[in-house]
């Protein structure tokens, strides 16, 4: 099958340095951060406005792209689920969606609440939030 | 920077068959349509359950990869919005987002409500619904 291309846009900068560290979801802990962009796409950016929340696409870079099922939160006593019934970075295309509160944008560099990536972590892409399945 | 490349673990068999017919929004008339993975995915889907709503990434296959402004759903009459402030399929990398209902689940076939994918569209992942920004 056709493999595509990814072009990340920018990275994340953040106090969290490795994955072991990175809490499992952004209301256990998850700190500020920073997504840095590459000032070619800027444009892309007009619009965009502090105080409100965007979906940000990121790549897991670390992740296992074998893994197709996993233990729930790591708990081995729990039973292995299919990794597309789950959050868990390890997958066949680890594409990290997180919900960032957007507190100030100073050109290409976007400081965010609660994002639960690490430094470094490649950038893909920014959206509006979901609107709801009907 | 480095780039990653993305393999597609399946597609979207649906009778939207271009981009031009394709509904802007799931509820402007999206119809049912199929998401047929990769039989090598199957422990993948394991505990996936009919009747709920997953989260389903594709790969916008047809998208313009340079564009960085648009005008809001085609209307030249607002001015233009920077793609990362919209869902536009057109931007640096087209990961399209989609919020669907399970029907049925017929091993790697899944059948499923309100899906403005055009069909033969590669699909990336499937993720449980997001919860809500804190």
């Amino acid at each position: 099958m056709t493999s595509y291309q990814l072009h990340p846009i920018g990275h994340v900068e953040s106090p969290l340095k490795d994955r072991s560290a990175a809490p499992r979801q952004p209301d256990e802990g998850a700190p500020e951060a920073w997504i840095v962009l590459d000032e070619r796409y800027l444009p892309a950016l007009d619009g965009l406005r502090p105080g409100t929340d965007v979906l940000l696409l990121t790549w897991l870079h670390g992740a296992d792209r074998t893994t197709l099922t996993v233990h729930p939160r790591g708990d081995t006593t729990r039973p292995p689920a299919g990794v597309f019934t789950t959050r868990a970075p390890d997958r066949p295309n680890p594409i990290g969606l997180h919900t960032v509160h957007l507190l100030t944008i100073d050109g290409p560099r976007l400081h965010v609440r609660h994002l639960e990536a690490v430094d470094g972590t490649p950038v893909l892409d920014l959206k509006p939030l979901l609107t709801p399945a009907r």
